[in-house]
């Protein structure tokens, strides 16, 4: 698996969001699936990219064959934590189907903890679903440590209409 | 409780900070504490901010009585969720002992709220300590949903450590 990981480029964000949608359909979530390419493209490679992405490129003589040019994706953003500071926040590690067992989630998390190296954080944090058992061994196996079960964490979410709601103003 | 909602500045640093301090020890995890007013500082309010954050301003004579500027702040960051775009993530909501019972922690909300919506934002997602019951009454008062239980979210970091090894380039 000779791919080569390297940032994401705004050419790239028809494969991205293909396999976001692989992605959704394997956490079974696929009915929540509302962001399209376009989106997906005006966000990411905007004047304010709102996150960061590194794909991990086939080499040249496998992309024709296997019928797309990326194997995977890792995709994070700049985040924060009042205790140490700038820390990195990941929103999904993915490798197709056809392409695990190589080392390539390894090695994307190694290139996302590069990243977060060098803009200076202390760390990276994700969500992660608990029956996902393949993930969760690969992030144990490169140290990390679930915050549910000590100090107990959850995690909880505004859905938008919540947050809608929130935002009208209430009266004077 | 008539406080004034607005954006930090950088002159709030040394205030923010010390509510930070005060919600770490609340939190039960002063040790944790790395984060320096200096650190602070550049971090949210140099060129390129890591953070956003809200204070609640107390009225001018009610500063001089209290000893302080402010009853509470929200800190968040922009952030993005593969599903449906462009998200804020809070990272505190605080407010101090002596002001609370005012409903100063749902104004807060509502004020990040209005910042995600001018944002573009599809919803709010937190992290929160599952024996912080104040907290978590007050998300679900204002819509939040606890996805911990459904569809079953962990929480899980890669530690300074952790982080610092994985960085490290495998041998070729």
């Amino acid at each position: 698996m000779d791919c080569t990981l390297r940032p994401a480029e705004a050419g790239d964000s028809p494969h991205i969001m293909r396999m976001i949608r692989e992605l959704a359909e394997y956490e079974k979530i696929p009915h929540f699936m509302k962001l399209t390419e376009e989106v997906l493209h005006r966000d990411g490679f905007g004047e304010t990219p709102w996150f960061r992405c590194v794909v991990a490129e086939l080499p040249e003589k496998s992309k024709s064959e296997a019928g797309v040019p990326f194997a995977g994706y890792a995709l994070f953003v700049n985040s924060y934590s009042s205790w140490t500071g700038r820390t990195l926040h990941l929103e999904d590690l993915y490798v197709s189907p056809k392409f695990r067992g190589h080392g390539l989630g390894r090695r994307l998390m190694k290139k996302v903890a590069q990243e977060g190296v060098r803009s200076g954080c202390s760390h990276i944090h994700l969500s992660v679903l608990k029956w996902n058992t393949p993930a969760i061994s690969l992030y144990h196996s490169l140290g990390a440590e679930n915050l549910t079960e000590e100090p107990g964490y959850q995690v909880m979410i505004f859905p938008e209409e919540a947050l809608r709601n929130m935002a009208i103003e209430d009266p004077q």
